[in-house]
């Protein structure tokens, strides 16, 4: 390799909370990129198991892995280095891992941060950038946006919402053909739970399984409208007795007029304790006690976010596009900024990455606007509809061997310790 | 269309049971194979909602569809025609039902009836067969196999059961993928409850997600294996040692040494009811409550046999292929068969259909062999590797519109009624 006269200085990357079908594309992104500057980016770290790794100064080389493999991140869900439930605390009362951080860049001669995550990510982003000012060592610190949740500002969609919304979608109207053939004799209504703790963007995507040619019934339960278990019951019994059955998509944060979860006040085990993520078979419940039909439910539960298999195509171009303008603006001398995307048109499909600023987006969550709720509260406004279409759009198959999608594995080799070890 | 001197008989075909991902391309296989002889068969009548469609004489008239409906029937799970639940019972308790068949085929001109289904309708189709002959009046039966549970003999595999299989796979890797990512400091246990309430077919496709690449760890809860609590959570506590994570496939028919159900003594709903088909977040509580790791479930229900989207090629392929040989053997003058898949070889897989007599295949379950099952009963051997292998190999991918599969709908017009109603 070239070695320029100063020695060029090292990226960190990292990924940061739940993982998605395409976030190793931002990682492909950050890599390939990277690779093209050896005058300007020594090598990119990446922290194994995410910020904790950058703590315990557990550092892969991903200069290590071959450039087949890292193409091969584009196509394998999940988070290649592992990623972490672990949330730095704020400066004053945690500046201890702050500065640990600091000891490991400046050990490992690093001198960007990448991080690529949600809001909380997009967080610590800020305080890292903070603290680096503070401290006169210079760190330039990018997000790069990620979150099946699609709660981030400033950015018309975050890179993994568009291909759980694609395989919920597609799952809905998968299932609902199926009860379409049952219903008869059997099986009237279907119930899907789906992801979204806070928002109802993933339980609408269910509402794309319906178009004009198969006026597939579908009743969506949003965590936004509080739950009415009569209105609901009786959108129930009316699309079954139009239909002759019904599919029902229902966010894991549906709630009542409290604000309380349904899973919350559904199932118990064997030994009497709460069941979290089963807010499906309450509503089974419901259905079979106040109307009768006969019912089956599913949890999609890791399959949605995991399901590399059908993912979006623009989902993928969206998440290698915003690691590739990650390093693109690091190298460009950025800092405490997010790559954004920017929608232009909606037909055709257009788009552009852009630059936030970090100390926007941290800490604020973008909700589902109302208007792309039906006036009923259970269905999808064409609004909604126009928004969601190109993000869905597009397949990008991966590769089979034997029946099965060939993802790829890391050697995930770790950089030599030079420091003492650090307590999390 | 050319006439012969004795006008052409009609067929009736009908679909029966639980649908499937294939179970529309042998109709289409059906359908497409008869309309290449209309001097010997006038046109292909579909009974509306499978076999009460004959009873209540809603037949439907499959030679309204155009040509490219009936094709994209290929790739569109579900049952086009609609399905039942609904087991004629034995000739003697029951003979004003069949001798109803026989007047409602006699007043459509059928004469050949192709029943598309599992173990029940093969045991339909034999005593269908039966009272022809007492009756005197001629009808050929043939029997198109179909079922997920993949229980039928003489078959090498049921068509259906491939493209679950292969979606089993795909997901458990896929949701393993996600949890390595997490497993260090989130989810270290994932559960997938997939289908089978009598025998672990579907269950053991799961193990088909691992392989020497990435040495997945799986436990798998067979129905052939009597649960036994300690054993089974021994070995996830071992596999989350050793690998940090661990994905558990449980069949729902998962049962204890007494031959009940789990998913009998799990759950219970807000009102005390037992809630049926929730072994997943049973098995959950119990890993909760010894182990105390932190567990994901998902319970794929619908979504693994309508998932067209991902079905096996090999498996769509049988699925035609029995279509198009029913209707061979019914021009053939055969009655009471069925075709049947006759595995050649595995490397390369090779496979040709073959005639088997129903009077061999009703009533007969095909279990799964005690040797597809590891010693420690939570895994596949190397013998069952082998068996699966071709079902799930090749990918067969539907057309897509804005982002999601162009499943078709028919036209469904039936032909106009010529008897009295007939109550069922």
């Amino acid at each position: 390799m070239a070695q320029t006269r100063s020695k060029p200085k090292n990226a960190f990357y990292a990924q940061s909370g739940g993982v998605t079908a395409v976030i190793n594309a931002s990682a492909a992104g950050v890599i390939e990129t990277a690779r093209k500057y050896p005058k300007k980016i020594g090598r990119v770290y990446a922290g194994n198991n995410g910020i904790i790794g950058a703590l315990t100064e557990e550092l892969i080389d991903t200069y290590k892995e071959s450039k087949k493999t890292i193409e091969g991140l584009r196509h394998t869900p999940s988070g290649a280095f592992g990623s972490c439930r672990y949330k730095l605390k704020g400066l004053e009362e945690n500046r201890r891992e702050y500065e640990r951080l600091m000891e490991v860049f400046e050990a490992h001669d690093i001198r960007y941060f990448l991080y690529n995550g949600g809001g909380d990510s997009a967080d610590t982003c800020l305080k890292v950038s903070q603290l680096s000012e503070k401290m006169g060592f210079p760190i330039q610190v990018i997000h790069v946006p990620k979150t099946v949740d699609n709660d981030l500002p400033f950015t018309d969609n975050c890179p993994g919402f568009g291909s759980v919304a694609k395989y919920v979608a597609i799952a809905t109207r998968e299932a609902s053909f199926d009860v379409a053939s049952m219903c008869k004799t059997s099986t009237k209504v279907f119930i899907l739970e789906v992801m979204g703790r806070h928002a109802g963007w993933i339980a609408a995507a269910g509402g794309m399984a319906a178009d004009q040619n198969n006026n597939i019934p579908i009743v969506i339960l949003f965590p936004e409208v509080p739950f009415d278990r009569a209105r609901f019951l009786e959108a129930v019994d009316k699309k079954v007795k139009k239909h002759g059955y019904v599919s029902v998509v229902v966010s894991e944060g549906a709630r009542d007029g409290d604000g309380r979860f349904l899973s919350d006040r559904g199932l118990t085990d064997a030994f009497g304790h709460a069941q979290l993520g089963g807010v499906a078979p309450f509503i089974a419940g419901l259905i079979k006690q106040d109307l009768g039909y006969k019912y089956h439910w599913a949890v999609a539960d890791y399959l949605q976010r995991a399901a590399r298999h059908i993912a979006s195509k623009n989902d993928i171009q969206h998440a290698y596009a915003v690691g590739r303008h990650a390093v693109r603006m690091a190298l460009t001398g950025e800092n405490a900024v997010m790559p954004a995307i920017k929608r232009i048109s909606n037909k055709p499909y257009k788009w552009r990455v852009e630059k936030v600023e970090l100390s926007k987006v941290a800490n604020v969550e973008k909700k589902m606007p109302g208007s792309f709720i039906g006036k009923d509260g259970f269905g999808i406004t064409g609004k909604c509809r126009e928004y969601l279409a190109p993000l869905i759009k597009g397949e990008d198959y991966p590769p089979y061997k034997d029946g099965l999608p060939d993802y790829v594995r890391l050697k995930n080799l770790q950089v030599a310790k030079k420091l003492k070890p650090f307590e999390i």
